[in-house]
């Protein structure tokens, strides 16, 4: 059986703020006592905000491209500046469309760009993504010694609403390679990678919502990590291979 | 807290089997008391396989735009023609690729056609995917008297590996609208529609993996349904509009 735990009582976190104390802080507050088949889910907005990742949008001072764009979109022309900064390239602009390629590699609505549940007053800031997710995973899972996975959510395209991924992942094989398998039958297995992080990030956010209430991390019980640890990284199908696999 | 317990002992589904049936079984067998805070995930093999949703592939005879098709995504002339006739329409051909919508709506490799994991000695066979999904999980929700999924593994675009969605849904709203929350901040949440029926059927491949476990179902416990049950048909953007919003 796996179990999602959601954690409790964490309250605003602040820039500068020691995640791995506050993490810490909350697993014991909510009387959890960690196994080895844990693993801690971190939404991406504590990360965020415990790095300082805020931008006033009146210090943002928007470029001709960033005008062009947010003609196109019907979006802040500052907040499109905020995004091509951000981005590697734009995949898709129509209104109220801003699809980028994060220069992390993920394709992501706003270049994962948030403004809403990002503090009180807080009306003319955005908050970015992490400097380097996979490197807070790696950091929380050394001092906390449980693989760990930072969250964001993600919307998808041909179907409707929105689900979680990884963008960070340590002490878990982000991607699951199972390419040789073998099925019950003999045959090989035609499903031969598995998006562990996203799945895992995925099934935490059932605990953790979608912001509004509140609960910025969660832990997954019971799920057996096998593999080398891997990062969020290896979950961005590289920019040469094709669209969709 | 959230727990997800898979159904194990379920042998393989012969076409004409009564799902409801076995899964009640299942449920007995593993000494589970359902309770109002349940959902039943169930994957696509076991309800395709109840429906005799085989193929022999030597009963195919592929037209020329099978054969075209084949070709260029040096895939089985027969396999594409069965592409073919499950589609609306052909996304992308490309070497070892082939992207259909298929008649339900849903963009998928292969329009969702299944070769591995279908039964001993069925190398020449495909299973396509259910006649109507949202239709078989609203038959056993009404049977079984809890929320059900059928879920179905899925590759994306621009990201590495599979998750699972939702193909049918009945109990709770597989497109979960919050359109005009307000976050804790008083600003209206940017994430509005939740893909509530994606994320369990994901979570719920922890529990089932990917096929050669055998797990062909699981229950997904203490997860608050609220809303109207809808089917996993809102799951799929409207064609019309834009490929990722």
């Amino acid at each position: 059986m796996i179990e999602i735990i959601p954690l409790t009582g964490i309250g605003e976190v602040q820039p500068g703020d020691d995640l791995a104390d506050i993490l810490r802080g909350a697993l014991d507050r909510c009387g959890i006592e960690t196994r080895p088949d844990d693993i801690l889910v971190v939404t991406q907005k504590i990360v965020s905000k415990a790095q300082g990742r805020f931008v006033a949008l009146d210090d943002v001072v928007p470029g001709d491209e960033a005008i062009r764009l947010a003609d196109i979109t019907r979006k802040d022309a500052r907040l499109v500046q905020l995004v091509l900064d951000e981005s590697s390239a734009i995949i898709r602009a129509v209104p109220h469309v801003l699809i980028a390629r994060h220069r992390l590699g993920h394709v992501m609505a706003n270049a994962g760009i948030d403004r809403s549940n990002i503090g009180a007053g807080t009306g003319d800031r955005a908050l970015l993504l992490p400097v380097d997710p996979d490197a807070t995973a790696a950091s929380l899972h050394r001092q906390l010694a449980m693989p760990v996975i930072i969250s964001d959510s993600f919307g998808r395209p041909w179907r409707m609403g929105v689900v979680a991924v990884a963008i960070g992942a340590a002490g878990l094989p982000a991607l699951d390679d199972r390419r040789g398998e073998i099925d019950r039958d003999g045959r090989t297995l035609e499903v031969t990678q598995i998006a562990l992080g996203d799945i895992i990030a995925t099934a935490a956010c059932l605990a953790t919502g979608e912001g509004a209430e509140g609960i910025p991390a969660a832990l997954l019980r019971g799920y057996a990590v096998a593999g080398a640890s891997r990062p969020a990284a290896d979950l961005v199908r590289p920019s040469n291979e094709d669209l969709f696999a």
